[in-house]
């Protein structure tokens, strides 16, 4: 599947900035872009520039001028793509943007498909599978820890992991598969203790891995974390306690609004969404409105709960009983979900009020959002449910759900070799289950692939990567 | 007002696209990026590169790497603002592309103002400030006409021709000034017959500026167009018609809908805007429904004014008198709005029957959208509106309000001098009024700025450019 033509898309986010970047790859994009350029200076041919190079001058469509821009050139095969590629700098406008690319169509340039200049570094070499599909996750991660994840895909950190367990599996495959070569002198040239040794290994760094896709996913998507309570508790004050000192995961730089900020929080690197539960309780009767099918609705979305409540209100018997039976219905409905009970404003309770509360509802958790007190407490909390201790090793992480389908596959075939040890199995009918094995491992770093499988990976890709 | 200060900002939209661009310049741009760049050559450092370089490599903090970026170099004075300017070619995300820019903030750059690249290239000589505010005007362009005449503004068209008046405005304020140092001999050394002509020409030529901001308005924002007329009459297969073989402002390519494509469309160059007029009229009644208050509001907004209807409806006499007092109204409401009675669906009528409505509704432009009938003549007629003349050689148009005002204010000055030469006024008053007259024109071109004036037009601009 080798590409011949030359493919073109805009490379930024769509809309009006102060520059665009429409990105061109192909045999031809170094002479297609030269075309419809010309230089300040000019005698100045784009073919004849080293690779690397930025040049100032006009796209010009005849005698049109349609803007004034800075032409980048790559060279094959030192490139992304790995083939000759051409970045045009343009001013940022709808309008000159789509002059820009619809001019280059025009010269022989086809639009690129969604993340087809990724996939072309694939078919180059340029990357292997699992380091295009990190291109993806780096470029959709939002927070410190999916962020570092994907780095580490990208730069290989899984693939080399991957590769070398295929490696030797393959080593010991082809021993055994040439003892199949001389079956008739019944010799083992595949060290069967050895060879259980690194079944037995590598069945462990794949259930690792495996293991590791649940908190791969909590960090690449973030958890979802639900707010219960009546409204005027303090759920904002809350949420920007939790914010301070921490960044946000999209701060005010980029323009975005302050609504994004409160409703997505970044605790330790791990991404926290806490889900809008605004006006979840308009009618004052406790015990009624907990039943309201809203409530039980954002519960359902989301991974921890928080039931938020004022102090003040706990001086009153009546709504201390009306509480509880709140927290019971929670809990009878979402036993398996962590539940953190949280009074707001203890800074208005006194000493002996404060320890009433604490002998009245099991487990508080006591806070004054608006004074800081227990916020840490708070964070280190909703930490706990995350296993970061695999983070912080630096372990290697899988988020890719592909890569966990190969990786349960890759088990499951493992599992059938050690099991065929075991029992003696023949070498012939050993050497089936370890290329299928094999098999799974390539589909992960691409060696092996198909058509299917690279349409599926590389749709999910935004055109121009 | 020199800038030692090294700025940082995103230049790209942000929203997650495949790559983003962050911009540095200043004096420490080159050695700030520097400091946070790890090249893949491990020995190589940015402050030693070439102009107009590129290089790959990570952008790290500390022993972290936030991104593998390209980091093109551009060297004091080869750059858009005149200084060392860096751009970091990051992934897309805005995770990154935040990261990175705090890191630079931490390590001696600061958040750039909007407009203060451009603000920077202009204080630095590399534009003057019409070509400055050109460039805000052509990332805003959204279509061929308006991106034209920002495009010409930028390349100096305009500052030219007002540059060139500028300069033989002053040769005669000069002379007009040696003669006062010679005020005892009664000397003329400017010739008065030439100086006349001068203010004649300069009066003709500023008269003729000011009048191209009427057409030159119309080309930067577009023509409204309301349509109004019943439901079904065939507002969508008009619009779909008047698209064809015209691109549309907004191509698909960008991702955009197809919504905003029916609601603005490029005819020969110029942007009509569609006033959405969906739903104007829900009751059936026509007598009564002209005169609710939206269709007007709609009219308010309108510069051309398109009354769409079924030509079937017609052939009901009831109709036709209805149909009569709606025209009556909105001619009476607006007698200075053009108004374009367009029967659409002629098709479906014979010969006799498309005789008779031409006999009853006067002026009335028979349509068949469908088939594309009568589809150039509206765009004829829709382009009458504007003075494409003045586009079409080429002369300079006025499209920016405080070139406008500046014209004005010059023009009044020109013509006190003329008055004053008709009436022998002496050269020390004449020199008086010939220097504000020139003050206006520095005002244009940048000559003579403050800087309120300076804040006001780079305040427009968005960060990054």
């Amino acid at each position: 599947m080798i590409h011949q033509d030359t493919i073109v898309a805009l490379a930024t986010p769509s809309g009006a900035g102060a520059i665009a970047v429409i990105r061109l790859s192909g045999k031809d994009a170094i002479s297609i872009a030269d075309s419809c350029f010309q230089s300040v200076k000019s005698e100045k041919s784009l073919t004849n520039q080293k690779t690397h190079t930025i040049h100032l001058g006009h796209i010009i469509d005849g005698n049109k001028i349609i803007d004034e821009v800075l032409v980048s050139v790559f060279k094959n095969p030192n490139s992304y793509t790995g083939e000759n590629v051409v970045e045009i700098s343009c001013h940022g406008s709808n309008y000159i943007q789509q002059e820009i690319i619809q001019l280059f169509l025009r010269n022989g340039c086809r639009m690129a498909t969604a993340g087809e200049f990724t996939l072309r570094a694939f078919l180059n070499g340029k990357l292997d599978l699992s380091q295009a599909e990190a291109v993806a996750d780096l470029i959709s991660s939002d927070n410190e820890a999916s962020h570092q994840i994907a780095m580490q895909q990208m730069r290989g950190g899984f693939s080399s992991e991957i590769a070398k367990l295929r490696e030797e599996l393959m080593n010991f495959a082809s021993l055994i598969e040439l003892e199949l070569d001389f079956a008739e002198e019944d010799v083992e040239f595949a060290d069967r203790t050895q060879f259980k040794e690194l079944v037995e290994r590598i069945s462990f760094v794949l259930k690792r891995l495996i293991d590791s896709f649940a908190v791969g996913n909590v960090i690449k998507n973030g958890i979802p974390v639900a707010i219960v309570g009546e409204p005027n508790v303090g759920k904002s004050t809350l949420l920007n306690a939790l914010l301070k000192e921490e960044r946000a995961i999209v701060s005010e730089i980029a323009g975005t609004t302050r609504d994004t900020i409160e409703d997505e929080i970044s605790i330790g690197g791990i991404g926290f969404r806490f889900i809008d539960t605004a006006g979840i309780r308009e009618t004052k009767d406790v015990v009624e409105s907990i039943g309201i099918k809203k409530t039980f609705e954002k519960i359902d979305q989301a991974q921890v709960v928080i039931f938020l409540a004022d102090s003040n209100n706990f001086k009153d018997e009546s709504f201390v009983h009306t509480f509880k039976i709140e927290v019971e219905k929670i809990k009878n409905k979402y036993p398996l979900k962590p539940l953190l009970i949280v009074a707001n404003k203890v800074d208005k309770l006194n000493a002996s009020q404060i320890e009433l509360l604490q002998n009245d509802i099991q487990n508080v958790h006591l806070l004054s959002a608006k004074n800081g007190l227990g916020v840490d407490e708070l964070k280190d909390k909703l930490l706990s449910f995350v296993n970061t201790g695999l983070l912080r090793n630096s372990d290697t992480i899988v988020t890719n759900s592909r890569h966990y389908d190969s990786l349960l596959k890759a088990l499951d075939e493992v599992d059938k070799v050690r099991h065929g040890l075991e029992s003696g199995l023949s070498g012939d009918l050993l050497a089936i289950d370890i290329r299928q094995a094999l098999y799974y491992f390539g589909e992960i770093t691409g060696e092996i692939t198909n058509d299917d499988l690279l349409g599926n990976i590389f749709a999910n890709f935004c055109i121009g990567k």
